[in-house]
């Protein structure tokens, strides 16, 4: 497991640098906004989502266009968004990122291969259209985003 | 093509509705602040595609995970965020919707129809890894948003 992950996070990097230098031109600002844009569209459809799963009658393709969505925001590589210089800095509003998120890659890389794995299995879920798999995958995915908030997200 | 269109203007209609109803708790000003993320998600990555297309080594994976979020953008559902009453009012900052937008159904089932064509045919390019082609689908793609903007967005 130990080694996977130095391997997540070695490719992360990577991934990273890559897309760091194919975005050589993007601004700071431009980062910051796009990645807190993205927050958005997963909160979009995670409240999408719970309020299909609280109707009297759950649809299966609604649920499905949410959890796809979701799943494609965790695989979309934001981890380019976090170049570095924008640990500090302004998107839509301030950025909410503790300076830890920059210097604890252990821990980033480990939740967000959590997040990925819960994302991607909520997307696999929804397909079948069970309302309670998908409530209960639904739990799952909202632990890996309160735990990365929890130690990296500056409360409001 | 006519009845296709009018299938899907039906369908979109119908998702809809249907979304304003599970959404029935969000307000506008989240509907217009979820649309606005979702374009910016776009945005990052036609920019992030560009940069990629212009740099000395096209990256197949990079430009996979790019033209992979923007055809689940364009999948997700965005009509749900259209619902009645978001013609006027402030996501991050004021919509740039006009008017006209919610009163041309057909029009805008059209270039909806069009965007998700040429956005999915993007993501079944990138996964060959052709740059070439890719390059070429993502100039069709650019016409399609280009299309919606010229006849719906406000200009700054």
């Amino acid at each position: 497991m130990r080694k996977f992950i130095k391997t997540i996070i070695a490719a992360s990097t990577l991934a990273a640098v890559a897309g760091a230098a194919c975005a050589e031109a993007a601004k700071s600002e431009d980062l910051i906004r796009w990645r807190q844009s993205a927050y958005q569209v997963l909160n979009w459809n995670m409240e999408r989502l719970k309020a299909n799963l609280a109707s009297p009658q759950y649809n299966k393709d609604e649920g499905a266009k949410a959890a796809n969505t979701i799943a494609a925001i965790a695989n979309s590589g934001m981890g380019s968004l976090y170049a570095a210089g924008t640990d500090k800095g302004k998107g839509w509003h301030d950025t909410k990122v503790k300076p830890e998120f920059f210097t604890n890659g252990q821990k980033v890389g480990e939740l967000a291969v959590a997040f990925n794995k819960e994302a991607n299995e909520l997307a696999k879920v929804a397909a079948t259209g069970d309302a309670g798999a998908v409530k209960a995958q639904f739990g799952n995915l909202g632990k890996s985003c309160k735990a990365c908030h929890d130690d990296f997200k500056i409360k409001d």
